[in-house]
């Protein structure tokens, strides 16, 4: 088999076109040529965060707007609340607490989505938080979580609402200005389909208020500097001009589409994997899932990295395997990004020969059969 | 005019064979595959580095990699020693100060090195000086510094010696471990040849130790966290892995030719370029030239970005402009990454072309004859 499938939650497989926008000469980056470039990716990432707020466009990965998403509004001693339901929910709070921040957690089962009135009752006992920090995919669990519910509650409130939507952008719906979100992080390498390498915050004019007042030390993630930057379309620092040129291309591919048809596609092949997992006899690990990517409980007595292993060595079929507590118990199947009808049935073709081969015992064909009648029908 | 020439000091031209590495589909980053390309950049640099010592790699900008050498082996209200010639001297010091540490400037006119007794002094004055923090090679200047006679005063103190290689590694001499060298940053987009995106940074064991005790606040710079993910061939975020594999072409190209045989190509570029310059009348702006680029005053009555703006108009080369109160006084001329024989000579060629234009006196083709002259004699 000389095809590879990359079904991973990021990177996602890059589409040709824009591949070959990075093969190009390089450019220099202080160039009316380039800054018409960066404009354009920004400009264009603002349809689909659905925003008219600013996006500023940082050289790192997606944890580095995390940190900028703490650094840039948060003091010594201030308090914010976590929503930690898996990895990405946790990595807020470690942030916090590396900058002497206090990160008052909602603990959730792994699997599950917050409650929204628990955020409710949270802000009430603290009414003293400054933020509430939570997902809108959590991409180790493969849980989409409430944005919109939640929004509602914090934007009553002074706390700031920021969310993660490093995974779920492109896949899950979102809606920044609509849901009352105030900083959004991003990332490159999922739903805008580019390699790694370039993360974005979106900010609102809430948010902006705060920073003045912000006293957590900072540089490179400085948002002050990147904005009197972005007056002149600019960066403060050299950015990965490569990647730009990418990001510009993936962006006018996304709005050419339109972003809800975008998303719709993705959640047509979520729900044909889930429809075929199911006829599998398989089970879904998450209670909320995202159409992002699919979680999946590996059979009773199969390792899920065993399953992992056979598909990437014998069918070119790469799945992620479970982090944390979920290491060798799920798989997890994107939907995101540069994955399309094709990687989607050669997947579940490759995961029914892949268990046939570990002696799981279910009708075979009727996975690749259940997921190619359900794209038909929607 | 279909071609362009970049001689700019940084982005510098990206080779095509490296460019097409970058085209390839994509691969996932927790994989053997990707593990042993990770693996070869990173022991590949060790050999451009002159060192044993551990170097880690960031996706960010230099100047993350910069903040890096200071947020990691530094504590509130310490205190170091900062070498400010230009534009990224000077950064350290804004990042010193960003942070609450004590920066004690050593002020250099523009365009000069500092001299070595003065570093002595000024760590006699301040013997709590955590760290001695400057520059190979100053790009805003294009000045080179002598970092073997400052490594050799720091290396009898408890100070660590961090020197920014980011523009000088690769064209100027440089020796991490011989010239006791604790940490050096290093960036993507200048002598390694591949597009901005990547830095690096180099880890003594004296710093090491300090990384221990230091109290400022990080997690993204973390090094423990880039330590303890190198020890599994791997980054605590996900890495930039287009750029990785793009590195990793690159080290092999360059080790494969040696990274002295290297430095000797650039120097030659740039002493014939320097031959030129003297030959049609105009001056070096500095008193140390580095061999990474050549900074040239521009001739009386004429600003140097209206040299710049002609030649890439009119002849497709790039040249870089001055910077802060260099701006419209110097045009900048890079030798570093791939810049070759050929875009030397076009560039020479097209500057003599536009001084022209631009009524400057001098006799025409002098310039590029002597620059003939002078690569053909070395």
């Amino acid at each position: 088999m000389s095809k590879n499938y990359l079904m991973t939650p990021g990177p996602t497989p890059v589409p040709e076109e824009i591949r070959l926008e990075m093969a190009k000469p390089i450019i220099h980056h202080r160039t009316k040529e380039y800054q018409a470039i960066f404009k354009e990716a920004t400009e264009g990432l603002k349809s689909i965060f659905k925003t008219s707020n600013d996006i500023l466009t940082f050289t790192s990965s997606g944890t580095g707007a995390m940190e900028a998403s703490i650094v840039n509004v948060l003091s010594p001693g201030d308090k914010i609340i976590v929503v930690r339901g898996g990895k990405f929910g946790e990595r807020f709070g470690e942030i916090a607490k590396a900058y002497g921040v206090e990160a008052i957690p909602i603990d959730i089962e792994w699997g599950q989505a917050p409650r929204p009135e628990v955020i409710k009752e949270t802000l009430k006992v603290h009414p003293d938080a400054r933020g509430v920090y939570t997902t809108l995919c959590e991409t180790s669990t493969a849980t989409v979580y409430d944005i919109k519910s939640i929004g509602n509650i914090v934007k009553d409130t002074d706390a700031l609402f920021v969310v993660d939507v490093i995974s779920g952008l492109g896949a899950d719906d979102f809606e920044n200005d609509g849901w009352g979100v105030d900083m959004a992080v991003g990332g490159s390498q999922k739903g805008l389909m580019i390699p790694p390498g370039l993360a974005f915050l979106s900010v609102s004019q809430k948010a902006w208020k705060v920073v003045e007042s912000s006293r957590l030390p900072k540089f490179y993630f400085n948002l002050k500097k990147y904005k009197k930057a972005y007056l002149d379309t600019d960066t403060p620092f050299t950015s990965a001009i490569t990647l730009v040129i990418a990001l510009k291309k993936a962006v006018e591919l996304i709005n050419k589409k339109g972003i809800d048809n975008v998303i719709a596609e993705h959640k047509r092949l979520a729900l044909a994997t889930r429809e075929a997992i199911k006829a599998m006899g398989l089970g879904l690990f998450s209670r909320s899932p995202s159409y992002a990517l699919t979680g999946v409980n590996a059979p009773p007595g199969i390792n899920a990295d065993e399953i992992i292993k056979l598909l990437k060595t014998e069918f070119g079929v790469t799945f992620a395997g479970g982090q944390g507590e979920l290491k060798g118990k799920i798989f997890r199947i994107a939907h995101m990004g540069g994955i399309d009808e094709e990687h989607t049935l050669e997947s579940i073709k490759a995961l029914e020969a892949g268990l046939v081969k570990l002696g799981y015992k279910f009708k075979a064909g009727i996975g690749l059969e259940t997921a190619k009648k359900a794209l038909a029908r929607r």
